[in-house]
């Protein structure tokens, strides 16, 4: 594989992103905001603070110097907390080759605009929207890290491009496949981690796996029916980066959406549970987001809008679980 | 409501419908094939072997004998194991009321004839396909049984009829949602049963939540292609009985395909799982005739190729998986 990728990002995600890079065959620098991240990772190859567990390989390193890391890449890799891409794009975009691929692991929208992170990327980067894909699907970081095997979606407007992604991170532990679908695997993304934080409040308090199974089933009805109105393609919503990637989250305990909302299940606060998990889960601040985005094209969306509710207006999360839960009989 | 019902078969879905059917309003009679069991619930109000935690309401009863108890009921709801119910029919048919609806529970396809379980009803009562209704979803009997919230889909060609069914089973802790889809309905139940086996052998051995996911994903994708192949609306599989009972029962462990499906992936012979579960799932059946039809209809169904070379050609669990993941990437 010719020319070196950036990963602009050192979560979990953007980590353990680093290593599929690496192993298919690519020199790949991770860029981390905090020297420490930096510092680890040189000295040690392991970032520590996010998978300890895994041993990078030797064709990772890291910097603190972005500008530096991403002339010259050919595949810059966007995975920093989604709403600072905005900000931290726009210190990025002139050092971007002109041929470059951009490649989203983001998940989330942006508050305010309520546009998807290839929107922003498009608008603040000023690329043509065929140069950006999306990656998404059933991909906790700490299992590729571990080399389970995994499936994807590599999504772009150019079929072309997204071939090219899918041979740029194709090992045999995990698996793109391309779809032109940008829209729907976005969105996918998105909504889940608001279906996650339902997911862990329903946990929480003990329900069934019927109650939970119908929980995850109307969410990715609501995520479909928001993903028609703004143009995606309804099968995308069956596929990997849809039910797939909306599965995978609720049921692992390693979720951040899902542990986030098992916090608040048990009837902690907002800020408890951000006390206690020492972050803000990102459907937390994305169900604001897509509130809006559904009420903007007036399509139903009565689980995020009971998890806005319980983040956001203080709701008891029991009674925001009856309200779903009584909902009127009719033909499905 | 009037009119009372009989369920035939006294398993644990049988008994926990014929609570929510008591708790709708109706007088219901259990018929059990074994006089232990018809004895144990007039006696005690329980079916101890099935669902011993539940206290059965008062206006169920249980006999032994099938004809005098669906003389006259306005609703027959059929719960037999899959491969009987012909047997059962032929020597129950002649006393059904020529009015009455006839309630699948079932979830199996007919070895040999590759029949569905409506088809095989309207075949053996001689009945109008309009009579019969078919109740499937995410419904572990003993979350049910104990009053968790669950929903479900009622299909019936004939929607006045579902609608009447519905109002026959609807509950505060069960809730049905009618549906046209009969073909769709009944193969998601039927399908699921062979990817929880599938899905048990990937827990059996430790694989992880995104490998999981991916499988229950492209398991749901198979599904789907057969029903269309078949003539069902794809958007069932997106719903409460395509994907909501597909999750419910490879979340659950108290799903029976599921519990089969890790004995084998812990490497047990068919032999020795049935000997440990003390029967035989569903799906180990229901695969053989659900083969059958991928072949007929020329739709390729990999997992459940794969789990019928598992269960009936002594293949390794270790190396079907492996022949699952490492399919060629392509384009979604």
């Amino acid at each position: 594989m010719s020319g070196h990728a950036v990963v602009l990002g050192a979560g979990s995600w953007g980590t353990a992103f680093a290593k599929v890079l690496a192993d298919a065959g690519r020199d790949v620098t991770i860029w981390a905001r905090r020297e420490s991240v930096v510092n680890t990772i040189r000295e040690t190859g392991r970032n520590s603070e996010y998978l300890p567990e895994l041993r990078l390989p030797h064709r990772v390193t890291a910097t603190g110097d972005a500008s530096a890391a991403i002339a010259g890449a050919d595949l810059v890799v966007l995975a920093v907390p989604s709403q600072t891409l905005r900000g931290n794009l726009a210190d990025w975009a002139a050092f971007i080759d002109r041929d470059a691929t951009l490649v989203s692991l983001m998940k989330g929208i942006e508050l305010g605009t309520t546009k998807r992170m290839s929107q922003v990327i498009v608008e603040t980067a000023g690329v043509a929207e065929d140069r950006v894909a999306v990656v998404s699907g059933p991909n906790l970081a700490a299992e590729i890290a571990a080399e389970q095997p995994a499936a994807t979606v590599v999504a772009c407007t150019d079929m072309d491009r997204a071939t090219l992604v899918q041979a740029s991170v194709s090992t045999p532990y995990f698996r793109p496949y391309t779809n032109d679908d940008v829209i729907g695997c976005e969105l996918g993304g998105a909504v889940k981690n608001v279906i996650a934080l339902a997911y862990g409040m329903a946990t929480a308090m003990g329900l069934g796996d019927n109650t939970k199974a119908t929980l995850i089933t109307r969410g990715l009805a609501e995520t479909a029916r928001l993903g028609v109105a703004l143009g995606a393609d309804p099968l995308t919503f069956a596929g990997l980066a849809g039910m797939g990637d909306l599965v995978a989250t609720c049921s692992s305990p390693l979720s951040r959406n899902r542990t986030f909302g098992e916090h608040l299940g048990r009837g902690e606060t907002l800020e408890q549970a951000q006390t206690a998990t020492r972050q803000t889960a990102e459907g937390v601040k994305s169900c604001l987001a897509i509130r809006d985005l559904s009420r903007m094209h007036g399509v139903e969306m009565p689980i995020t809008e009971q998890v806005e509710l319980v983040c956001h207006e203080g709701a008891n999360p029991r009674l925001a679980m009856a309200a779903l839960m009584s909902r009127k009989p009719r033909p499905e």
